[in-house]
């Protein structure tokens, strides 16, 4: 049965190093985690369950990544050799706190827009079947206090029109096609 | 067959006279509009075609409402009948450009949070049936110039989670339960 699932926040904060811990290296032991957060089922760990199920590819549409949680849940994966690709907005990556310099530090492909307009897109397509979308930009101050939504969609004509959509703007953020005016 | 539609943003600028004479006067013969602006098949049209063909409840859960275009379509449903409800955020109601004033003049009901978390949805439901909702904020600038997208989805299952998200925020924002301190 596909997944159909929405998710709401706030989310309570909630450790998520046991599912970074298995995702790293499934069915190894895992060590309770020393941090007084509770490692519970909030909306943040099932974000990071459904981002943690890609095993050939994950492509990223964020206006705003500052999450050091989800940034270490993508590195965790581009490390296990799953495809990542981030497009995001050039007028957020470089804020503070932004996450997009330790990613394309990582080695992570990252393409941004060179134009006026927000690149505002939020979402997240897993293996080009799973597509997580919604109003919840990727920063802490979002997920804790924010009311947001994410709807997670395994549908083959959704992900089909974000896909392309991705793939559109992958192209055109392609810095072969940058213009520069002296 | 349910509705499944994605619009993606940015939208050319259009004309919407056309659509609002129509629902304002079903039947009646339209006069072609002076303004130089093309009244042809964009985002724009298609998203507020959906939500004209509200018949009974339109509720509204909005970070940023500053767009004349949909305020119209808004206003025109509450004058015909529709029952019209609007959630937005405390924060950003205020701004200059801001149509929540407008709105509430006209008789619409509002309700705003009252705390620092921002309320950041962007979701419309149409007659408890029809979920419209993505990362479009409903802004002229959004609408022209940012790369968005909005989903409709006639889906029972997601509408349900929408709309008790709704209910559950109405009642939290009932001035009723405000708490004021010294």
């Amino acid at each position: 049965r596909p997944v159909r699932e929405v998710l709401f926040f706030p989310s309570r904060p909630c450790c998520i190093e046991q599912l970074l811990a298995e995702a790293a290296e499934p069915g190894a032991p895992t060590r309770p985690c020393p941090c007084p957060l509770p490692s519970g089922d909030t909306a943040l760990s099932r974000l990071v369950r459904r981002l943690l199920s890609a095993r050939r590819s994950l492509d990223l549409c964020l206006f705003s990544f500052s999450c050091p949680q989800l940034a270490r849940a993508v590195q965790l994966l581009h490390r296990r050799g799953v495809r990542v690709r981030l497009v995001t907005d050039s007028q957020y990556m470089g804020l503070h706190g932004s996450q997009i310099g330790r990613l394309r530090h990582a080695g992570i492909q990252v393409r941004h827009d060179q134009h006026s307009g927000y690149m505002h897109h939020k979402f997240a397509i897993v293996d080009q079947r799973m597509l997580i979308t919604g109003s919840l930009n990727w920063t802490t101050q979002a997920i804790q206090t924010n009311r947001e939504n994410v709807l997670v969609v395994e549908d083959a004509e959704y992900v089909k029109a974000f896909q392309d959509e991705f793939e559109r703007i992958w192209e055109e953020y392609n810095p072969a096609n940058y213009s520069f005016f002296p």
